[in-house]
Order: C-alpha cells, then sequence, then structure tokens
C-alpha cells in the first residue's frame, strides 16, 4: 500500500544526508521536511563519515560535482554500505561530460547503492557506458512513450538485476523496477519540466521514503515517484492567472507538505509490470 | 525599545559579510533585504578579508563547512576583530561530526564573538564539550521548555559570562543572554522547524541588528528573535488552504519585509529574567 | 523588433552553461527556464570544458568566486572562445576586492566577452582600473540619472569600442551599449532592488537572449534587460496586500515565463542613442 509509505515517513521522520548540487539544494531540504522526513547537507571529505553514520539514508548527486564533493561521495558511500543504510545515486547530467559518467560509473563500482534515479538518456549511459544527455534532461529520441514502453521496461528490469539496484527512470512516464517488477507510473505534468530540480527533488524524497520502508523498498520508491507526480498536478490545480514557474515550484511543495495517505492511494496512477 | 532597533536597521543598511552554507544562503540574503540591510556573500580565503573590511558585521555559519571555508572563516574572523566589527557565530551541527565541533570550538577560541546562535544542542555541545545532534535540530530531551527554563536560563548567563559574548538559543522558547539579563522570548510557530533554514536567516537577521546598535546590542539581538517569531506567526496567519512550507517561507521573509516598529512593539512576547 | 528577440529563444531552447554564484543560482536557472532557455552549471575545472562545449553560450558570474572556480572560468572561457559561443561576464563585487576586480581584468585579457553587464560602478570598476563598490549595488554618486545620462552613453560607447563587447550597465536607468548605438531603458521597480540576484538572473536571461540571437546580439541584449524590467512592473502589479519581496521575487520570475512578443513590445520603454 502506497498509503502505508508515506505514513512511514511521517512516523518516523528518516534523517537524509545529502550530498548534492548547490542549483536545488534549498528545494531538496524543504521538500525533505514537506515529505516527514529531515535533511543535512555535508560534502567535505572528513565531514562526510560523521554525518551520515547519523543519518537513515544518503542521497548523492553528481550536479554540481567537484574534486572534493567527488571525494566525499566516495568516502560517505563507502561509510552509509558499512552501516547498512540506504543509499540512492542521482547521475546528473551523466553523459554529459567525462567526468561526470566517469563519476557515476565509478561510485557504481565501489559503492552498492539501494536505488539508481535519473532521466533516460542517464540511465542508458551507465548501463550501455555511452549515449548523449542535453544538459539534464532526457533526449526526446529515447523519451519513454507508450509506443517504446515495453523495450524500456525491459531495460529498466535487465539494468536492475545486473546492478542489483532499484532502477527509477523519470519522464513523461516514469519507471521504478527492480529484476522482477516494474512500476509504471503516469502522474506528473510537462510544465513540471520548466522548474529547475525536480528531479534533484524526488531523488532526495525517494531516500527517504525507502529508508522509511525497509521491508519494502521498490514499492517505496514508486510511492516517491507518485507522490511527486501527484503533487504537480495538484500543484498545477492551484495555478492562478498571471502565475508560472516560480510560484509552480512552491505549490508543488506545498502540495507534498499536505499529502496524505489516502490522497496518495486515490491519485496514483500506476500499473505494475 | 524594540522599535528603535528595527528602524536603526531601516536608517543605517548594515552591510552584512555571510560566510554562510549554500542550501538557505538565498533565502539568508533575502532576510537581510527585508530587514533593511545589505548582503554579501564570500568563503574563499583570499577574498574575504577584503569583503568584510568593507562591512559591518561578519555572519559566520558553518553549515556546509569544508577545508577553504573553515580557513576563510579564521581569516574573516581575524579582520573583522581587528576593525571591532560584529560577528557572530552559527554552529550548525555542533555535536554531531567531530570538524564541525572542533570548528566551532577553535574559531570560539581564535576569533572574539559578539553572539553565539544556535539550537540547545548545538550550545550545550559548545558549553560542554559534548553532547549529541540529530541533524540540525535540539534533542529533544533538552528542549528549553517552562519545565526547565529556569536552568536553561541560568546556563546561558554562565556561557554568556564564561563567553563574553551574547548568547541566543533558539527552539519553542528562544532565550537571548548576556552575564546579568536574559531575554525570555515567547514568539514563534512550531511549523517553523518545517522550513529549511530559518534559525541560518535569523543569524543574518540579528548580525544586521546588531550592527546597527552598536550601544544596545543584547537588546538588537533579542529584537531579531522577536522579528523572526513574529514574523512566522503574520506569515501563519496569512497561509490559505493549500499552502504548505514552501509559501510559508515566502511570507515569513514577506512579514520581515513589511514589519515596523509598531507592529514589533506590540507583537513582541517577552519578560526580562 | 524586440518581439523576435524572445520569440527565438523559445523557438531554439538556448542551452547555457553557467558558472555563477551559489547564492542565487536556483533563480538564475529558474529564470532561464522561464524565458524558454535551458540551463546547465558546472564550476569544476575538469567539467567544464565538456559542459560548455554541449552548450550555446556560457554565462561567467564572480559572485561567490574560489580558487577552484576561477580556474574553471578561465577553461570555459577558452574553450567557449574557440567553438564560437557567446560568453557573458558579470563582474558582480569587481572594486569591492582586489581578487574580484583581478580575475574580472583577467579574464577581460584571456577572455573574448561578447556582452560585459555589471552596475555602473563595478563597469567603472573594470574601464577606470579603480572605483569602489559597497556591495554589488552601484555607488549612489555614480548612479546613472537623467543628468549624467550623456556622460554615461558617451562611457558606454568608449567602453564597448575599447573591449569589443556589449556594455551593459544596469540601474535606475539601464544602458546597452556598443561602439555606435547605445539603447536606453526606462522600465523596471525600484523594489527590484530589494531582491537579491535580480541582476544576476538577467545575466542569465541576457546569455540566453544573445545566443538565440546571433544576427542582432546587441537587440537582443537590450530584449533582456527589458525583459527583466517589464517583468518586474508586471509582477508588482500582482502584489498584494501583505506581500514583501520573496513573494515579488515569484511574481518576476512568473512575469518572464508568462511574457510574449506582443506584451514585450508594448511594455518595453527605451531610446536609441
Amino acid at each position: 500500500m502506497l498509503k502505508d509509505c508515506i505514513e512511514n515517513v511521517r512516523k518516523t521522520v528518516p534523517l537524509v544526508h545529502n550530498i548534492t548540487n548547490y542549483v536545488t539544494v534549498n528545494d531538496v531540504a524543504n521538500v525533505l521536511l514537506a515529505c516527514g522526513g529531515s535533511p543535512i547537507m555535508s560534502d567535505e571529505p572528513e565531514d562526510v563519515e560523521d554525518i551520515t553514520a547519523i543519518c537513515g539514508g544518503l542521497n548523492i548527486n553528481i550536479g554540481t560535482l567537484n574534486q572534493r564533493s567527488i571525494e566525499a561521495m566516495y568516502r560517505a558511500g563507502a561509510k552509509a554500505n558499512a552501516l547498512g543504510h540506504v543509499v540512492l545515486l542521482d547521475p546528473v547530467g551523466a553523459g554529459a561530460s567525462a567526468l561526470r559518467t566517469n563519476t557515476a560509473v565509478g561510485l557504481m563500482e565501489k559503492v552498492k547503492f539501494d536505488v539508481i534515479r535519473g532521466n533516460i538518456s542517464e540511465i542508458k549511459t551507465l548501463a550501455l557506458g555511452s549515449g548523449t544527455t542535453k544538459g539534464v534532461d532526457a533526449d526526446v529520441a529515447d523519451a519513454v512513450t507508450e509506443e517504446s514502453l515495453d523495450a524500456a521496461v525491459k531495460f529498466a528490469k535487465n539494468f536492475a538485476e545486473k546492478t542489483g539496484s532499484i532502477i527509477a527512470i523519470t519522464g513523461a512516464i516514469d519507471l521504478v523496477a527492480d529484476a522482477n517488477k516494474c512500476y509504471v507510473i503516469r502522474n506528473g505534468r510537462p510544465e513540471m519540466g520548466k522548474i529547475t530540480g525536480t528531479g534533484c527533488q524526488l531523488s532526495g524524497l525517494m531516500t527517504a521514503f525507502v529508508v522509511a520502508n525497509p521491508e519494502a523498498k521498490l514499492e517505496a520508491a514508486a510511492a516517491a515517484v507518485c507522490v511527486m507526480g501527484l503533487a504537480g498536478e495538484i500543484g498545477w490545480s492551484r495555478m492562478q492567472d498571471g502565475d508560472g514557474n516560480s510560484t509552480y515550484r512552491n505549490r508543488i511543495i506545498d502540495a507534498i507538505y499536505n499529502m496524505d495517505g489516502e490522497t496518495l492511494e486515490k491519485g496514483a496512477k500506476y500499473e505494475v509490470r
């Protein structure tokens, strides 16, 4: 039940350590608070092991990576693994630069990730060792559509099996898969793409959901995708004449803040394949 | 008079140098502008001495510290002390990691702070050389409540005497103390804890208030706490159905922007012990 | 036609690489999305050449510069020049510290900028090798006013001729000049100065406009200034009782999001000298 997933977050207030980009970090923090979690940020190698040790989960986002933060990602990832904490990778811009691709691939070799979440282009880069990323959006030709859905589901399951991680591919249609099961989710609105960082926000949210639901990680990851997309729908319904992407950002976070289990159950649009 | 404290900020437009975390920095800047001050940010060691020299105050926040910014904190602090500027320490997460605790303690040894502002857990860490911090929130068992108030007031005064700094401990009940006098403030709302960085925002605001009121630093620090808490109350009163923590953040900053001396005098809830 | 300038942005979705300060970066990203562009941020020297290569323009903002990001600015600037991309410099705080002044001047020696955009104090610092900057606001004595307009226009044209760059000087009256022609723009509102980063936002916006209009760079830069100022006017007209600078920030970005060519043509207030 998705309902349980969100209620467990609100009950247990999971503390999430974020090593994330400075573009969207404030929104990530407010989304974590909105959903019932608690955020802490640290990207200094000498600091991250202590910080991650007091948390329940670690969210690694390579959006504005640098040599210092890359070292912090490796150290925090190793520590979180040693402690059995939930670890998520958001490979922002993998495929757009050698450093980003190599960092994401290198992290996957050294750190065991519970979840890898990105757009189709980023995930393909990791899976195939190639691919192109225009900025942080998925290449249109490679978008997950109704036509390409069967192939995309198969790809997600295969990559999940290969990595042992839950694979979340977000876009117009979202996929959340392990080796055997794939949630196909149709919440959300295209206008969410006009707000910076809805993907980063989802990664933070998803980390909290997986931490709070250790016995149902796949469902928790899917629930987080439904929450974000449904918040995008609710937020849009509250838009007034003259409002734009900045107000929409606020209304989405507000909708997460106000979301309860009933609303989530009723509004979630998914099928399992 | 609290009224004078805020009016002096608006009249003199204090320029505040902030070495602060990248999570909440944008809100800190907008809060400084809202209250009538002017913000500038710099955390590069080669830059901070020049920048702090043209300012009236320095706000050091260790929220996302790194080796570079730590060096910048020491250099800026020394320069600000040499010039007789107001310096404030916000020891975010002291107690949560060795680096944070050691940095805060080390700064207190080398830099003379006019004000140290944190939650009870952070301040206890500094005072006792120990303590635990769950993220950046005060440990619930150590919260300042009506029951623990007498002991907390005594603790704040003692630590103020020991350090020669004004000690501001914020939470459900806020304390602002020097060795002899403690403001006990009951403004604010619990929902402010669901917004990232209200503490960081207060530290920026407080620095501006102390700079603008050199003859009444304790009262100015207390006035800043009242402004923030009262803005939280006014902002909450403007919340509409469906609003959440993201909109609340905007409404609080808006309330600071619109606050005048009369509103502050009427709305401030404090006693002196 | 200004109308064409904004419509070209919406049609071509220019990808802009930003090396910018962490104070206002989120707003810069949302403004780029609002106007129809697409943002990507990277400030790691090992990353920036790959990132800038896939973009159409590069926006360099020295607002929270550090030794790492300065190296990234030089490397990205050289790469962007080699590829014939649009490059813009926003010399935040030039004149306020030796490092900022030297970095801006050094970048101008090594990188060919299509546009340099700052306040009068910053631009004077670059032009004259001296000047004072109080924070990031123009020195009041040196503001561009109706009285000082003739001299300021001449100064802007001269500096444009000397540098071969379009010079954009923003304040109460905005100037956008090349060696022969100067747009004098009177859009905007003084309350925009109470929001952090409207200048940074404009620099991002302007980069996208110049990228999308390679045959009309001067007009495109002027169009960007009109868009920002007009959005400030439209945003202000939507303010309600109790709103302040935080809500105003959202309304300005919203107004950019909703601006079409007709609105821009009707609302732009400029003359050419």
